[in-house]
């Protein structure tokens, strides 16, 4: 199962070096199935074509046109590949058996019926199935699965499929220790639990989506996370308990023992504060079933304990930033019933998180993460954590330094760590 | 039932303006279905990206690829009739339940199942479906009917869902009695029966599809053929017995009945002569079988009287002028067998030819026709007749002379007869 994204199909001559390369896997004995994202840009395009004829096109529209982007770029990559002499067939996600709710332009994965697939395969063909959409049950249109649909296609289908691993190909070497572009001295994991790259992909590393790496832990696939412009291994995403015999199989078997694998920032999210809260049970409450009822998902949540006479608290919380118009109006209609004093926001804020396995068994991890933040001059506004996590959030302007501080703390770009060895999680 | 080609849908100012369209006619009160080709020439560009990934992409998956053009424009008619409030559904031909044989490129449709279509019009929903596709019976892969295949989606929809009337748009007003850019006194024509226009789209008229007609023949569906830039009745393809009714309608019922309903010409056939066959039985199908092997459809075909002592012959045939070095191959093996003398080839030659039911009860329209030819300096080559047409060949540069000679003999420009009344066909 290989999946290559928008960028490695961006053109023709893109396709037939990606072409060039399933041929090889096909060559070396192994059925290969393959899921191809949109050429390039050319979502875009057909948004803004969609834009020209409606403000607000319907959603099941959009889906419909939307699907076409993958349907001529699996096309192309099947000719590419039948050109140099290997049957390849391309097939829809409805072709496919991707079969999903009807949500549309955020479906959600409900079965996978692969009979064509495995016929096609069975007949010695390449098989290319088009990422990110799937059809109805219920209504039998077709649907798109929203951000991150094509990698949760190739591991919903490696899954069904039975296949040994599910190759992402992306334009970068597999995920980092922290994002190249603010530490040049990150270095590539080589193979990281699922659980750790659920928590990366929460907290702002762009390289794989939540959806997919849930998937991927729920039925124990394996994700090979690599180029597509160079034959480096890359990432490998696997259970915890199959890290160490990865590492051992590219000769690593002595490394040390990291406590953290990598460090992740978000500047996507904005931050409200909500002063003057009457400190009584049910207030909170009510404030977050007004955001819940207005579909926003919130982050870090803090509550400052109420010291004064007149017991009045203040709650702050994050959410991503484009929701953040929607909460003010929500939490605006609440101030009468609530009796708050008034709602303070901010988007210029940014998160810094620390994400590792080895931390459960670790104490001092906050303590060094926090000193590091202070001896370089990063003020930390609010705090969350998880068993294999600590977060804080930052000034915005703050996210590089502190990001390399942490980076740097914890030994991620001395080349003694480069990969996260832990037991089992339990799950 | 309404169908709009590439032209009309070529940007979003068309596709919107196509959309005002359809929804004044469901506020009319109609239930419409709508067939549409692909934006302008998105065909094409796509066929320029599948040859630059292989130099003869393989059939499926260049059906696979082009339809993803009529995905594109049906999905933004659908947003563009939902922005003016009318709840507007598209449909892939699958979908719509086109069913075809598996001859990838040029299907042919064998069945149509239009059960989700009947249900979206049943819940007030305007329903928009790709022209040209279908999907195979067998194979259950994505097909395309081949050229003139949207026209005929359309007529096959109409007939399955037991429409009134199939409208086919394009960028002119209807059928006229000639090329207007040939002869600018060419008319209109109102209203035209099956079989005229059947002969007039066999013998070179681009308008109308021969499959299409001969679809709408079969299932008896008026078809109106008008344009989508102006709200003027166009051209009534209907049962030979209802032209006059048609004609009534527009309050013409007191028009003089006209012999001729057009003048049609073709430039793209050429002529082979074989000279020198021997006189015997079995030669000339020897000649033929030759051709019908290469899968070539020939046209018109002229043996001379073998009038000398040696016994010899000379056959000519016309046809399609891309099939023309084919066909000299296959008649060059057969050289020897036959024992012809040579093979002359000729793709200077053009077609003109003259339609109408009223020929039938009317004696001297042959003597009319070439009469007018020799008048105009026109020289004849080859002749061919049915019951409602006389075709020649002449010279191409004589083509348009020879149109307009005919157009003339027969009063077509005179506006005392625009169309075309006779009694039915017998079919």
């Amino acid at each position: 199962m290989q999946k290559y994204g928008g960028s490695s199909v961006a053109d023709a001559t893109s396709i037939k070096r990606v072409a060039g390369r399933i041929v090889a896997a096909k060559k070396a004995g192994h059925d290969v199935v393959v899921v191809v994202s949109a050429m390039g840009d050319s979502t875009d395009e057909l948004i803004d074509l969609a834009n020209e004829v409606s403000p607000i096109p319907p959603a099941r529209e959009l889906d419909m046109l939307l699907t076409a982007g993958e349907r001529i770029s699996m096309a192309l990559l099947a000719m590419a590949i039948g050109n140099l002499g290997q049957e390849a067939r391309s097939f829809t996600g409805s072709q496919a058996g991707v079969i999903t709710d009807d949500s549309h332009g955020r479906a959600k994965i409900i079965d996978v019926t692969p009979g064509r697939l495995q016929n096609a395969l069975d007949e010695g063909a390449v098989v290319i199935v088009a990422g990110f959409q799937g059809v109805s049950q219920t209504t039998k249109d077709i649907t798109t699965l929203g951000r991150g649909g094509s990698d949760t296609t190739a591991v919903a289908l490696a899954a069904a499929l039975k296949a040994d691993v599910c190759e992402i190909y992306t334009d970068v070497d597999g995920i980092f220790t922290a994002d190249p572009r603010i530490e040049p001295k990150a270095r590539r994991i080589r193979a990281i639990s699922y659980e750790e790259t659920l928590e990366m992909a929460a907290n702002g590393a762009k390289i794989l989506h939540l959806r997919c790496v849930e998937y991927a832990r729920r039925n124990d696939m394996p994700i090979h996370v690599r180029s597509s412009f160079s034959e480096k291994t890359g990432t490998w995403v696997v259970a915890a308990d199959q890290v160490a015999r990865h590492l051992e199989q590219e000769g690593d078997s002595d490394m040390e023992q990291a406590i953290i694998s990598g460090v992740a920032h978000d500047r996507s999210e904005a931050k409200i504060t909500v002063v003057g809260v009457p400190d009584r049970p049910g207030e909170a409450a009510a404030i977050l079933r007004a955001l819940g009822d207005a579909e926003i998902n919130i982050d870090m949540i803090v509550q400052n304990v109420s010291a004064s006479a007149t017991a009045l608290t203040d709650i702050s919380f994050t959410l991503p930033r484009a929701d953040g118009q929607t909460a003010m109006t929500a939490l605006a209609r609440l101030k009468d019933q609530v009796g708050f004093e008034r709602l303070l926001y901010d988007d210029s804020v940014g998160k810094v998180s620390i994400i590792g396995a080895g931390m459960r068994s670790q104490p001092g991890i906050t303590a060094t993460f926090f000193e590091a933040l202070a001896a370089a001059g990063v003020n930390i506004a609010m705090i969350s954590t998880s068993e294999i996590r600590i977060s804080v959030t930052v000034s915005e302007t703050h996210v590089d330094t502190a990001v390399r501080a942490a980076h740097e703390a914890f030994g991620l770009g001395t080349g003694e760590v480069e990969a996260v060895v832990y037991g089992g999680s339990g799950r």
